[in-house]
């Protein structure tokens, strides 16, 4: 069934499919987490409905922002989502597998790849390939070493990349950004409440740069009585 | 200055002295962290004044708890708070650089291997190597890729590496564990307050197991006036 959601950032709006993929609050938390300065070009991995780039359009003064989505049906969602929002100008869409992204884009092209990739490890033979929603959460296409070497191709010297995962895939991503030398930089983990295990964190490396990562403090996302905090507050309505 | 302090745990004791390094929280958190089951062998490199054996000593069942430390006086002090303690049965000290530990020890001889290594990285030109103080703070007479090598060449298969170390150097700790086939299992961040970015984290690693960290909830040291927290005193009692 398909939708029209208002994201409350600037009037922006997405088209969802929810026989798809649909986007949760850490594709909200990755736009704000990322480091976009004016007049830069962003490609979002794994793009799905196109929820990173029409966000970033929103919160960032990014020139040109690319989506790289391999499922048509989700590509054709973002594609006209960008259309709804009249931001065509600066936010398009590829439909590629990203791992054949160099038929499409040149390396060093970019100053700043973001991903919200699958989640779940790869090995789920019990998983129809062909089931849209198992391949956006299952490493069925793509995995954390491909994600991490296609950014390394992408970015230029001195480039970021941010990605959002799982806590229990932290030493595979950092493992992954270094061996396509880009350095993590920062680290904030996200908590659903004050004092919780974090589920997710979000990570951002520079291509090139030297060791040392700073740990960020927590991000909590509900409060004790459930509502959400003021940062997420904040973050949703696309403040910082 | 010789000192001796009492450890707060079934009556320990340790001679410090205040020319050379003297233990911090580091010490006790680590000692708390690590799982250490009834009737095994820890061995604890860069042990220093030999705090980490003493408190594993009081907090642990554990049947041999071997510390092996570089410098002379610290070994010297490390001796004494073990005969003082009257626990030299259980509790010994070898004095030699780690990187020799094949000379004393054999492969696969230990359950578990605690460090709370020098922090600050190497590149240090400016300081002497004869400081004392220098050698248990940088990276001078040894680095994270030596001891996480030096650790998997001590452990069993299936057994535990626990270290403490600088926020920072998360991502270097990390990837030298699985260079040499420890994989990281529990991580957690020790925050000044609440809230705060952390300044250490604990790490677990667990010799030849498979990928997947848990990350645990924060670890905070003071509440917002400044006193410890129950959790760290109950830490400082020896209880978990």
């Amino acid at each position: 069934m398909e939708r029209i959601d208002d994201l409350g950032v600037k009037n922006l709006k997405l088209i969802q499919n929810t026989d798809l993929f649909c986007f949760g609050t850490d594709a909200v938390l990755l736009s704000s987490f990322a480091t976009v300065k004016p007049k830069t070009t962003v490609v979002d991995l794994c793009s799905g409905n196109g929820i990173i780039p029409v966000l970033l359009s929103g919160k960032t003064r990014a020139e040109k922002i690319i989506g790289v989505e391999i499922q048509k049906e989700s590509f054709d969602l973002a594609q006209r989502s960008a259309e709804l929002n009249n931001i065509s100008d600066r936010v398009s869409f590829i439909n590629c597998d990203a791992k054949e992204i160099k038929n499409y884009l040149p390396s060093g092209c970019a100053d700043v790849i973001t991903c919200n990739p699958p989640y779940m490890s790869g090995g789920w033979g019990f998983i129809s390939p062909s089931d849209k929603k198992a391949i956006a959460r299952h490493e069925i296409a793509i995995n954390i070493d491909d994600v991490a070497k296609i950014a390394a191709y992408l970015l230029k010297c001195g480039g970021y990349f941010c990605m959002v995962h799982r806590a229990e895939r932290l030493c595979d991503v950092i493992c992954s950004m270094r061996k396509y030398k880009i350095e993590p930089k920062r680290i904030r983990f996200v908590h659903s409440y004050q004092n919780s295990a974090p589920k997710l964190f979000l990570i951002e490396g520079m291509s090139g740069a030297r060791a040392a990562a700073k740990i960020l403090e927590p991000l909590v996302i509900y409060n004790d009585n459930g509502d959400y905090t003021d940062e997420v507050k904040r973050l949703y309505k696309g403040e910082n």
